[in-house]
């Protein structure tokens, strides 16, 4: 089997922090990394505070197959990603011809003022991500995928990104309806499952709907015979249960 | 001006990273904790494996004033938060009388099986968080607060947390529209701004609405005057560019 490729994404901003924007961007990276066969191991969301951004990513940039961030790439002072990046890998900043060259695809001569070309200040070394919406790029330097924090922006440059990443065997998902019967109920069986499959994670998920508690039972992993035989095992045990009439 | 009570909120759960649950705590705490007064500084995002868990809890409990958690309290194998927790604190974990009462007063006699009673097990030494839904405890030990990763209980529990937290001055925060400009006009100005303002953080922020790009400017900060002054400027600011026909 393939080895597997990993990730984490590290989201930049206070106003995520303060709860004045809510996040869409976490679970749209985690869904789009979990199908092309990316695990995504961790996420971190930081303010907008040199020390902090660099911090996380040189934590980060080093444990994972790859680093995603999302965030402060804009022209205003509080856009300090870039330089952030560069000091992390202690490479120099500065204006990208290429990235200027972009800026001037949107805007007049004359509009690409001082703050603009903010947007095209890019570290030593590193690609450029296009960005189809509103020119300004983002990029990569070594394992660090850098985008905007703007979702419409940010799912442009994952898709632009994609292509270029190494990916591993697809985590297979099967979600197995337990309403009904309890978690107290299937635990001690499920537990049984767990232990004596290997290669596959199962997790338990009780929601609340309009209806009432709603349990899902979710076997992961990489084999698909595995993951059948495990969901089987599961579905069985179910029955079981839903047979002898334990109290629920 | 009272010193900062600051916080940090470790999320945990395979579910989140997968994309498979779309995350609704997180921005929910963020609001609920900068409305009575604490700043959350920093959110993780990990799998339910013991050593993620252990070193996020001891890398974030001894940063900031307080650490929140949710998810990995049900009565699963996979629920397993309330070791991880004890665990990174060192001390031991069984099943607490006072916990094991309250899942009484839910189940019938013989419905407190095994797993059940897996969702009484509490480090010792920790104190109770009662969760009025469906009576399985969170708690909390030290400064770490341990809840529910169902949005509608994790609600509750923090309802019942907030009178015993201490909190800060409550962050002010003015939101002034900015749409019909566009960022790279007021970028410059708002930078002498924010670089003219003491103890306010001034954030510009982008977003795309059905009737296209809409921006925002937040002054943030604790003392109501210095973001008032913070705040009349920008106005003005954004009144002088939308006099002087400056390309938008």
């Amino acid at each position: 089997m393939a080895a597997s490729v990993t990730a984490a994404l590290l989201v930049i901003g206070d106003e995520i922090l303060t709860g004045r924007t809510k996040d869409k961007n976490i679970g749209y990276i985690a869904e789009y990394l979990t199908g092309i066969g990316i695990d995504l191991r961790e996420v971190r969301i930081v303010p907008d505070v040199e020390e902090e951004i660099v911090g996380a990513v040189n934590a980060l940039r080093h444990r994972y197959t790859y680093l995603f961030t999302t965030g402060g790439i804009g022209p205003t002072h509080d856009d300090i990603t870039a330089d952030c990046i560069a000091k992390a890998f202690g490479v120099g900043i500065g204006h990208d011809p290429r990235a200027v060259a972009m800026l001037q695809e949107r805007y007049q001569p004359g509009e690409l003022n001082e703050a603009r070309l903010r947007m095209a200040r890019i570290p030593d070394g590193a690609d450029l991500i296009e960005n189809p919406i509103s020119k300004a790029p983002g990029f990569r330097l070594g394992n660090v995928h850098v985008m905007a924090g703007v979702p419409a922006i940010m799912q442009a440059m994952l898709d632009n990104i994609a292509p270029s990443l190494k990916t591993g065997a697809r985590m297979i998902i099967e979600t197995i309806d337990a309403t009904g019967l309890a978690e107290g109920n299937y635990a001690e069986g499920l537990a049984a499952i767990a232990a004596g499959h290997e290669g596959v994670t199962i997790g338990s998920y009780p929601s609340f709907t309009a209806e009432g508690f709603r349990n899902q039972i979710v076997v992961r992993g990489k084999d698909p015979d595995a993951v059948a035989r495990a969901a089987d095992a599961v579905r069985e045990l179910l029955r079981r249960l839903k047979g002898d009439g334990a109290p629920l």
